[in-house]
């Protein structure tokens, strides 16, 4: 039985996708790498740094001993025309455009974690993120990477913009009331606690363990970049302007997302019936689940799912929305993206 | 010198205010204990347990050992009669108000940190509780804690009713803005984050270490007592009746909480004329701090201030309110409340 | 393509192994029905609990919302004789053993997370656990669970002493080393650090959060029954008598075991020595990594893997070891054991 | 009764020490300037810093928000001889001994926070440090500032070295029992554990919050600086060598050291006679508590206390020693000098 099951995962594995990762040293790099690992139909080929060239990728993501013999190299455009046939992009914003055109335009298909190419338009992009774009052309055509509502775009896309961690939350939850009519779209009000891994891996005052530790606190009031993006996407599915307000929390743990979002109801409307709007909208999704009990960020801690609930609280409606910030909220969107553009099944290496 | 200082300390001392606190073997309690240690005019004399009768104190709170040479009695009023000037009741709600009504019908001075006196009525405590009230006559009369807003009543009271953790972050933020007629009093959302110290001491599977930490999750959406609290105070100060909603979520943390609240501005009042209005309000009280910046429940831990800040977001404003629940929500505010009523300095044992 | 390999899989599936997993409410099994979920070859069958029956899994589970579509079961013999082929038995010590004799007896294969089977004989069991052995026959006849030292008798067994969590650190540090006469068995410090979720799903004041949390602690200093396992697996592994001691410390993190172990090289004996030793021993082994860092418990998490790593200081060798508790210290452990015992990749669905 | 109060205030308040910090923007000038706030004989009035100079305190400070009126300065000889009697110097190693000694040669008295005084001799510092040292001629002459081992000395020094944190918790252990001749001193480990402050408040990655949350690590094996420390103090208390090897480990708490020290007994040395000859070292002094539970550091979280206790294992002798690093381990440490050093009562300020 073993020689059969051999030959076939031999013939299986023939035409292996091959992926490469820029901007390898992170933590959606790392939490990337180990769904890729799980994967029958994908081969690692390129993983890149700026600053660790000629270092074993395992020195750096310790917890991948042994699973990875892969060096850091450097970012070439060539060396990702002949080895690979969709490259992650885990660069900063701003950085990220310059490489995912290149890799674009020279015809290797883009997954980009960035922010780059999710808002509307380039406006939109150089109000908040008071930057230049190196692909000004390509925003606004680029699919959302969100397949629950852009599956049929990112299947052909050359590139995709994975989704934002907190807008991910808040736009599977607002989407479809929205979209419906149940709910006030002008008086939505996001209220985000997030784990420290979504502030990245390069060490700051505010993620310093003593500082952070035992503490919470509000931050990016009134300027988080996530903010328009919530709003953009959730017009972009409804084709209705919503007025969300949003405000993000800093929680002592490492991953988890979770969004209390405060809507008003149209008349009539019931938590009952915006459950089962959610519950309709997300029937045949894998990794939306519609839940009667209220989710903890801990339900869905290392995994691709995104758990909803309803409730009443005076005249308004509860949602609340949780994910793991780095898997449903990066990296494992960005697998689920994968499996949509290959044609492999969605849930592949996510389950 | 030093005989001089001990002299004058003993002349200090003649006269030194017995505590007895009630149900001595909780997070409040013991937080009590650290601060009376501390306070230069006060003596225990009496630590009551229904559990641990005959049990050191220091075996139930281990971080006080050598400081508290007594054991936990029984509950009785013949002993309080004799030996206490001020109780300090820290049982559950319903099982306060016997022990408060005779305590205080004995004229033994009480702060009742259960909610027992802190709703305008008893239809209101009836129908939050579920429970009998076995003090009616009381409720109504007894001032709210909050020296801040109710110091000449808790002067000379009898009974004063000690503020819930959650109602002091809202309530601090809000009277102020209500009450000069700056916000929309219907239109108030106030999300509160809390540690896990304010469930209690007693185990149960939400407070288990592995199911609440590296995780948060709303809890008693829509039916938190804390709720009316916040509206019924901040009307009682105010004058004016609001509709403000309320969420609490457990976080991954011993102390501390961070209310976001969200508020809508009356025509033309800018984030620093609310911020003026809070400065203002609180310009001569030792523990509220009206800041520019951010506060952190680190800022606050293990004292007695209440940090208020406040920011634009979109057309709302944002306040952030945090104190640590143990003290400012809970032992700090007693000890507070008894320096009012016995005509200490009010910092006293608390800076 | 896809039909072909859909075709495959069902051939691959014809002959699932069905599992049933008595106790089934705790952290182990609802780690184990994780990585079962991720296995190609097993169907979950029979979910027993006695606290919960006729409650859906995924009430108790609630990460397993949706995976899982079974309720929990009364564990009765007759229920699994006809439904399942390898039992999980997740039941604290001396509860273990009548389920497992009679499985055994009826000719299910069980691997027991309990302690009763793992020491050498009956008196040790009898003093270490002070209960009654239900199947005291069996006791010094069940392998080991530790494929890397018994896979042999493993592949053959009908019932397997799936490992403790703190004498795997242990044993798999020190085996080596003992057998190959590099250390003096007699000079052995074990000092070992876990995570909360050791100590189980029952609330308990120590495992608390408020207490626990921004804590460590020692417990169980002589009395804890992981250390006479420790010496009797060791000196089964190696034919030497060893007299390690061992302290246990409860740390404020969910998951993981750090054990530094402190022990006297023979003479001459280097740490590059002991390093090739121990590198030699598991060479061929999936799931044990040593490695020239240092290893953290982070580096570990949610795998199967134990990474050792050897240091000089002063006249002693440090060695460090670390895995996740509820993985190679349990349900992986578990689940490395069945794919051993039917045959299957031993790193099926643990990569 | 107030006025006469507030006379005797005054007159104590007359002769007020004024403390000045130099390099006051770590965690241990924060503790100890919340620890002197409290202080009714002392005046701050220079906190120095090269980073921030100008900046107000509670800036860098948030929790002392309108508590410390002051800004940091830039550190001159100049400003300090008018306006400072004892200088708290908090800078690292090696920074430290050239503005020790120009403060000490100026007639200002220094508690030192750094290593550079604390080891035997010159070429230990330099072996163990690899710096030079700016003032060698002091070095063996400043008391190691443990008041309950150098009491005398402290009370007249011009300079104190303020203990290490993990030497205090095995130095505090480990005296008497050597002194008393119970256990061997050649066969002494220590395995200490910290939380995350203790490394400073410069961000590094392995105090990055992700990094070492839900993790634990050893370092410095073989390498850290208070190895040497350990048997340098021991000795000089006991007049007897010693032999300890000493393993720190990183745990996920903010503050609190546990030191698991393992020894070999004396024949007959019970573990009652080692607790004994414990309880009688300490018997008058206020800040160690010997016990009989096995302490946790929360037990003195935000304490001065060193709480100890025994038991037996094998035929050695466990040790558990704790302490909440940033106070005893470090600036209530310091607080306590200060107060032998000026004649005050040695617990003012610190219970």
């Amino acid at each position: 039985m073993r020689t059969k099951r051999k030959i076939v995962d031999e013939r299986i594995n023939l035409k292996k996708t091959r992926i490469g990762i820029v901007g390898a040293t992170g933590y959606t790099a790392s939490e990337s790498l180990k769904l890729l690992l799980r994967h029958p139909h994908v081969e690692l080929t390129r993983l890149t740094s700026r600053s660790d060239v000629g270092i074993p990728v395992e020195k750096v993501h310790p917890s991948l001993r042994g699973q990875v013999p892969l060096k850091f190299t450097e970012y070439s455009l060539e060396d990702f025309r002949g080895e690979v046939d969709v490259a992650f992009c885990c660069l900063p914003h701003a950085a990220s455009s310059p490489i995912v055109k290149e890799l674009a335009d020279a015809g290797i298909r883009v997954i980009d974690f960035s922010a780059d190419y999710r808002l509307d338009n380039l406006g939109s992009f150089e109000t908040w993120y008071k930057a230049e774009h190196a692909d000004p052309s390509r925003i606004g055509r680029v699919p959302y990477g969100l397949p629950e509502w852009f599956r049929d775009q990112i299947r052909t896309a050359d590139v995709v913009a994975n989704p934002g961690c907190f807008p991910t939350t808040a736009i599977l939850a607002l989407a479809p009331l929205v979209k419906a009519g149940l709910i006030d779209p002008e008086d939505i009000v996001v209220d985000s606690k997030t784990g420290v891994s979504g502030g990245g891996r390069t060490p700051k005052l505010n993620f310093h363990f003593p500082e952070c530790n035992e503490s919470v606190a509000a931050y990016g009031v009134g300027t988080h970049r996530h903010w328009p993006e919530i709003n953009q996407i959730v017009g972009r599915i409804s084709g209705c302007k919503t007025g969300a307000i949003f405000t993000p929390h800093l929680i002592p743990m490492d991953r988890g997302i979770l969004s209390t979002i405060y809507v008003r109801p149209e008349k009539g409307v019931t938590p009952a019936a915006a459950q089962e709007c959610l519950a309709s909208a997300y029937r045949r999704e894998p990794f939306v689940r519609v839940t009667s009990e209220l989710p903890a960020t801990k339900d869905v801690s290392g995994t691709n799912f995104c758990d909803l609930a309803v409730r009443q609280l005076g005249n308004r409606l509860v949602l609340v929305s949780v994910i793991d910030n780095l898997i449903k909220g990066a990296s494992g969107a960005a697998v689920q993206n994968l499996n949509v553009m290959c044609g492999y099944p969605e849930t592949l290496a996510l389950l």
